[in-house]
């Protein structure tokens, strides 16, 4: 059977709240046997990674310049010299997507999910609404465990069409 | 002094409402001239490049995989090859981007502009919030005229930085 | 029918020599009512857009940062924030490729071009071989006359398979 | 310590001879503690990548489509959805990159390489020449032990830059 890759989407200067968030996140992902996928740097991402590591798991991070930018605690990481450019490949990796809180480089990673036809979990992060469109795309929870067992979930039924 | 680039995002299948709204938009950026960018396909960017073309005026159309899905209408075409990924090329090539309607990959390349720090003016399109964010980051216009104005304005103070 | 789009790849700082080889190719590209595909930057590419755009003719340059680093004689100028990544992106763009001198960047654009399948016409550039390979899978020409010439048989050619 | 990201890049269809030179550059990788990079698919790549899993080491192989068309051996699997313009990442993630024979597809990567200042060490590959150029720019090696040797010196040498 093939892995499951969860990419975990979020801001990159987390506050300590998001940072807890993230490392629990990433744990479960880990303690799942699921894949990380992120971008790389600091903030959530470090969070997410962290969590994976220190429990046994595998990350990788896609990152947007070189890899001397990329957090410690990644398995691989990933240059791509192509800025937010990056962000189509970080969800493109992935099953389906956790995103947490953030700014409108997070808001792009759902956006560009939701293109791709992948499934959105959300936790505490963007509404987007469109006038005539009525249900929200993104699958809401309240904490990482309901996140990662939704995304999990997720995956399997993309899996299975 | 620079030429000034306005990107045009919205549906690749537009109704003949979006389809005028568009084929205006695109007119006045050329009588503007200003070059218009759009992602190259059908939809909301051929009526803009249609529009663009009556008028006079240059195009590009940056497109997902090869030359020949372009439409008909572009000064030049681009292949990226890169599918969503391109939607950051798009946003890029702009000062300024204008948002009329569209799906998700329209709400990408919102999400995108304005991580890059680039204005983003937006008729009939997608609302973003976030819990403990107040302002609409997106300036919204009623008609064409107003939309390519706005862009001209804020593309010009922009520059003036 | 649809347009007919040349590449031009060489050095970034251009021989006067090599200058006026991509001044001449330009005009002649112009002259042929194709379109110029080239990297937007100095040196050659600088030189191919100046002869395009003095004959009158429409190009377009795909840089590798934003777009205030393009040279001025582009008809439009796309920014892909993509570093050497955007090598790829002017080789799809076009049907066959004219190679001048050039270092590096210019022999990966050579070997892009080869992997997708369209012509290379060298003149003064590099030569590539790999034991156990017999033949040149560049076309090689003496002059710029003759480098469009050939370009434009050979673009002719792709189009009718 | 940083790791050391070594790309090993080669041909999709390997014979026989050249699928154990990929298999044993792959161990050899993983027993120095190096992190693998390659573009993911069969052929050198998935024998370098089945080499490193089987010795006990980390690879990333950075695919041109989806996932899916991964080799089974990697450690993780990007999707970048951008066709050849994926061997641009792939090279910028390494800090050397060993060349086994290969096509075009190799060669764009070679070209890549030492367009972005990075050491290749070239096994039974490409040659690459040009009027007035003396030096050949890759340090050729005769065997896959040779070859690892000496592209860790190489990233060393990089790094104390």
């Amino acid at each position: 059977m093939r892995d499951t890759y969860i990419a975990v989407v979020g801001p990159s200067a987390a506050t300590p709240a998001e940072h807890a968030l993230g490392e629990e996140i990433g744990r479960r992902i880990a303690e799942a046997g699921a894949v990380l996928v992120c971008g790389g740097m600091g903030g959530l991402m470090e969070a997410a990674a962290s969590g994976c590591a220190r429990a046994g798991g595998r990350s990788v991070g896609i990152v947007p310049g070189e890899r001397a930018s990329a957090n410690p605690y990644l398995t691989v990481a990933v240059a791509t010299g192509m800025g937010e450019g990056r962000n189509a490949i970080v969800v493109r990796t992935a099953d389906v997507v956790i995103a947490v809180a953030g700014e409108f480089g997070t808001l792009s990673e759902i956006a560009l999910a939701l293109k791709m036809g992948k499934p959105v979990v959300g936790l505490r992060t963007w509404e987007v609404t469109r006038p005539g469109r009525d249900a929200d795309p993104i699958v809401r929870v309240d904490d990482p465990g309901h996140a990662v067992a939704t995304a999990l979930d997720l995956a399997r039924s993309v899996a299975g069409r």
